[in-house]
């Protein structure tokens, strides 16, 4: 068994870094904050004997050695980097289960035949650099160095720019690693581990999505002078599209979700009509064919709004990955560590995207789910039980434990 | 008549200060660049002649000297602030063309009985502090001093503060001074003049407003993992009121507008349902039953939307002022010296609030328009020709000189 007073101690000391206005954390990617994070967790790494490696892209790798340092490593993955306003758990679990993993092994005097990595990926949650998952999209070859370092936040500040700034640019090529099987434990974000009052959600699927970045071009007037029919209204295109995007998640019900959670008007001045908005469709699904028909429809019907508003508009994919389905063999090794330890669980499907759904493209790969309190994540008020995050990390050590091979 | 190559001009240099990003002006309320402006309207002033008074507001009032210093003043006024992204006329032609009224009498050596005074009315246009004409509304004892003191920027930044730092509060008790009559020439902000093929709008009413800004506050979530029937989703409400209020004012046609300008959302990140949104509609009708009917119906409508998604909704009124009309005598003023002076005109009412629409409460007062191509303002793109700018300042000069007594 891990020990589980440990890791909720190194949770909560994680989370002085970077405090939130709420409880919870704004530890964005590439920040003094996520700088200060890596170091913390790098030194905890190094206290546990492990050794770094670093990739171009930011990408942590904490290497406990194996008996046999010439087989494929198995690898620990999440992301140390938060929401504006996010939680405590989501994603830092996955890293300090991790740690714990290891501190546990070697205090159990446990050797396996495989080293043993665990990773902090860079950019998970593309809330500063739009897309999520944006350096394990580059080690899985999906996305290239390029794209990544090029990617700008609000301020116009660069992805690269910023990795180089708070010094965390390693060498390795990313991607030029070989990986035996990858596992992530995460909170789940989401409520039905908790409805169906389960400890350990063995996670088969992860739902596919694509993020468009819409802008519309209206004319800016004044509010009070301009007369209703000569107005090209962008703050009203807005609107339509965010409640046909609402529509459409519902039309697909069930295994879809749709929403727009960025939104912004120009010049947003109390009595100047919009003459541009720019805005953010997120949508979802694990099946395929949901996916692309709410895509399609999605991106028909706001052609069709800004027409008959007179809007320029442009549709910009700024996210996007398929349906994912995670290995079969680790699914059963996750499955059967859960049972075997006496922990409830269920199988279920992911709702957000993670770092380990790019993994899974070159590697064997699966995930591990913690509840999470009234499913609510991507807030500072995340909440999970310490049990519920030991849980996890015992069927997590029981699982690599058996990759590993002892 | 009036010399409109020097009138144009001025209009040009003063355009200078602050300048936008597209052509036009970003000379916001109490920033440095309104500094820079009011103090080149002051050297101007001066070097024409005048001597400034300067009220707690910084309301500026340059007086040109009667032949009997102890009647009523006339009063010219308008305002030198813009919007963020705003035109170069908007508020200037009236303050710039009250200057060229008293150069011109100057040069024609004419003598008034009264006094004549040109007024530069503080943050007229409302966008940095809401209210608009909320120095125009404090001098004629619609709001008081404090209320306005207290107003804070998106910043946090008070109007009282920004006053003092950029150094324009005076000493003079807003509201103390007895006005005889009062004109302000203004760009009409609307596609009517233009479309009638008219030189000279004689302003008879203004329309009534109301500003109403609604907080919805739902829950934040994460997009990926929240069914659709768990959300809190405080920007479907906010979609679901903008488009409320473009309905409701088109139920009212003719003789009402409405829209939302204003519109954010927390915390505006891709991934996470909006737990917040915070917006401002604006809606306006000369015909106070309407203005009335049409803020119940969209406070209930909004009020329903909050309740079916499960939203905390709070309506607060930032701004208001009920339908105006102007002083009959002083209208007839203006439309007889247009017609006298031989230009087209028509009466037209107010689509935009003006500082003149507060001083009506206390002293005669009435506006005179030029028109504005495309009906543009707001807008960094607003044009006018100097042939227009001229023509409406021949007749605010003969009547001015009229209402001054010669
Ligand atoms: N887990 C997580 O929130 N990842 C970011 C990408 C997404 O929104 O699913
Ligand atoms: N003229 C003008 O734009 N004034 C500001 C108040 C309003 O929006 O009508």
């Amino acid at each position: 068994k891990v020990d589980g007073d440990r890791l909720w101690d190194s949770l909560m000391q994680m989370a002085k870094i970077g405090p939130g206005i709420a409880g919870g954390n704004n530890r964005q990617t590439l920040t003094d904050a996520d700088a200060e994070g890596r170091t913390l967790f790098r030194q905890w790494c190094e206290d546990a004997g492990m050794v770094m490696g670093l990739d171009r892209m930011g990408n942590m790798f904490m290497r406990h050695e194996g008996q046999e340092p010439d087989l494929d490593p198995v690898y620990i993955g999440s992301h140390l980097d938060t929401q504006p306003t996010g939680g405590k758990y989501d994603g830092v679990l996955g890293v300090l289960a991790g740690l714990e993993v290891i501190r546990s092994i070697r205090d159990l005097g446990i050797q396996t035949r495989r080293p043993i990595v665990v990773t902090n990926w860079t950019n998970e949650e593309g809330a500063r650099f739009a897309p999520a998952m944006l350096a394990s999209g580059v080690f899985a070859g999906v996305l290239t160095e390029d794209y990544a370092n090029g990617r700008v936040d609000a301020e116009g500040k660069s992805f690269g720019d910023e990795l180089d700034r708070i010094g965390w640019r390693g060498d390795e090529v990313p991607g030029d690693r070989r990986i035996h099987a990858m596992f992530e434990y995460h909170i789940e974000q989401g409520p039905i581990l908790e409805a169906e009052d389960k400890q350990i959600g063995v996670v088969t699927h992860g739902q596919g999505l694509w993020w468009l970045e819409v802008t519309l071009t209206g004319k800016d007037a004044h509010t009070g002078s301009t007369p209703m029919n000569m107005r090209v209204n962008a703050g009203l295109g807005m609107a339509r599209i965010i409640e046909l995007v609402h529509r459409v998640a519902m039309e697909h019900q069930p295994n879809a979700v749709g929403a727009v959670g960025q939104a912004n008007v120009w010049p947003n001045s109390r009595n100047v009509i919009p003459g541009k908005a720019v805005f953010t469709i997120d949508i979802r699904s694990p099946e395929l064919a949901k996916l692309t028909s709410m895509r399609s429809e999605i991106e028909a019907g706001a052609a069709e709004i800004a027409a008959e508003l007179g809007l320029g508009i442009g549709i910009e994919p700024v996210g996007h990955f398929d349906p994912v389905a995670f290995d079969p063999r680790l699914v059963g090794i996750v499955r059967g560590n859960a049972e075997r330890l006496g922990y409830s669980h269920m199988d279920i499907v992911s709702g957000a995207g993670h770092d380990a759904c790019w993994i899974n493209k070159v590697a064997p790969t699966v995930m591990i789910m913690c509840p999470c309190v009234d499913g609510l994540s991507h807030n500072e008020a995340e909440e999970i039980s310490p049990e519920w995050a030991a849980a996890g990390a015992d069927v997590l050590l029981h699982s690599v434990l058996e990759a590993a091979e002892i």
